[in-house]
């Protein structure tokens, strides 16, 4: 089934991916025990300045923080499993444009770039029930987009998410990588109830049955199950950890793209930060899955890269605490 | 042994403390039914901005955010119960003063204003295990200073506290309003190991032997077993719900003198947000028992206001985060 060709090139980047920066991480460390404060006393304002100093390869800074919206459309939307229809995927992205969403008002609040990638929404993703959602070369050619997207200075990417249907597609990647069936990973998204989300869960269970014997490899889960966002997102992530940028993680989807990559290797998403946890109950389970833990709890089932953005508030704080604290050593 | 006389005013005030505006919450609670989002999607966002409009009476906004730290000093120090000398006190409120400390920083992230307000730091209150920490005309002048301490037209404002030896002194208020013995209470403070904990401990234990028959009214608690800092904060969270201000608290010191004021009357903090669990473990008894819901939880163990500050971030972003999208309705 696979040529193989097309994801090659990732398939090599990911295996010689950078390490964390020893040194940097060792001097944020040291110089946070030297300063006149109980040791440790700020918990995980340190752990972020450490952790933004391993993965950028310098002093922990964030003076040009951006936030990467990835929409994309799905082909399985067809079967009634969001209460919003396709349209709305378009409305979000002009919302973003218009500077009415949520995210602009939070970009506006931490003074965080925004980009918003409308990854060729009026033409969905073939339905996973019936088809793959994308060809190899498709799959490879919006994860390069991914890579491409972070390109310009930004040394901090906060990466969300926008589109219809796009929960029930996290949930079958996510079935696909761990295990379980459709409903162990189907949640009421954006307003889904029961009737809806068994709806959810079965569009999940026949993509399952449809994919299953070709779904060994995480980039054919990707590309079989999957959709545009989460292509661009794994390319986009897997680009920051070459350039030394450090990522945001925000929601469901976000994170299922996100497992793609560590589970293709695990060492991939060192250099992410998972922003929040909301309430989509597979965000959670998918999260204790990565071993990564949160740093917001704020329920919210937004997507749009609003816990991302809140979360860039935090690190925006721990880097200032760092350098303006050892600036008096 | 209560004259009654100087803690009067106080307690009239506990009796007429203003309601939340109900017609300001539900005015922000139908602008986010309005907008075009899945209902509730910004969970603690929306939340927040509510109850921010229900405490000042206004359009939920943060245009002059304030962190107020107060700074004590106590006698019962003198029992080796913190790793910290006394002097760290006026060093911690100095190095506030001169920019050095992790809440200056946080407060140039979020744009906040500072003020670090020394309550006779050369002059320790009486050791609680001897003899009442305050007399009632000292206490009651300085839950009047932290009420003045406030004016000059912050519309949110960040209370936090300094002061070698009170979280002794915080467990010390909790054991006396909820029960429980030293133990239940004292926790690693600023670094205390185990034989330090103990000592902390004990100290709880002496206070409430010598103090127990007086400590049934929550005033009384106050003087006897508490604090300068511990009755500016309650002055201060008392003057702020007079004069719609909304209040965020910060660690396990504020939270204690903040339950004496529930203790006189359970709707006197219905006007705060807890910004935070740190990792004191009293920290989180008493905001269950306050029956609170911290904002963030960052493993802080730091003070000085620094998770009161991080959390004024998120109710900036709350705040902008419903203006902005409320102008596009």
């Amino acid at each position: 089934m696979t040529t193989g060709l097309p994801f090659d090139d990732f398939r090599n980047l990911m295996r010689e991916l950078p390490a964390r920066d020893e040194a940097a991480a060792a001097k944020v460390r040291t110089q946070f025990q030297q300063m006149r404060k109980p040791a440790g006393s700020l918990g995980r304002i340190e752990e972020i300045a450490e952790w933004l100093a391993a993965w950028t390869g310098r002093p922990p800074a964030v003076t040009r923080p951006l936030v990467a919206i990835f929409a994309g459309n799905h082909g399985v939307a067809r079967h009634n499993i969001s209460p919003r229809q396709q349209d709305a995927t378009a409305e979000m992205v002009e919302s973003c444009a218009a500077g009415g969403a949520a995210i602009n008002q939070i970009c506006v609040a931490y003074d965080l770039g925004l980009k918003v990638f409308d990854l060729a929404l009026h033409l969905p993703t073939a339905d996973i029930t019936q088809e793959a959602a994308l060809d190899e070369r498709g799959c490879a050619a919006t994860m390069a987009f991914g890579m491409e997207a972070i390109a310009g200075g930004a040394d901090l990417i906060a990466i969300g998410d926008l589109g219809v249907g796009n929960s029930t597609v996290a949930a079958a990647i996510l079935a696909a990588l761990y295990g379980g069936s459709g409903k162990d990973w189907v949640g009421p998204g954006s307003g889904a109830g029961p009737d809806m989300i068994a709806r959810k869960a079965a569009a999940v269970d026949a993509a399952l049955a449809l994919h299953g014997r070709n779904l060994k490899d995480p980039f054919e889960v990707l590309r079989r199950v999957g959709g545009r966002e989460f292509a661009a997102i794994a390319g986009a992530i897997l680009a920051a950890r070459m350039q030394k940028v450090a990522i945001v993680l925000d929601g469901f989807a976000a994170l299922a793209a996100a497992a793609v990559l560590h589970a293709v290797n695990p060492a991939a998403l060192d250099h992410c930060l998972v922003a929040h946890v909301s309430t989509e109950p597979g965000h959670a389970k998918v999260i204790e899955r990565l071993g990564l833990d949160p740093v917001l709890d704020l329920k919210l089932a937004h997507g749009e890269a609003t816990g991302a953005g809140l979360a860039v508030g935090i690190v925006k704080a721990a880097a200032l605490v760092h350098s303006g604290m050892a600036a008096t050593l």
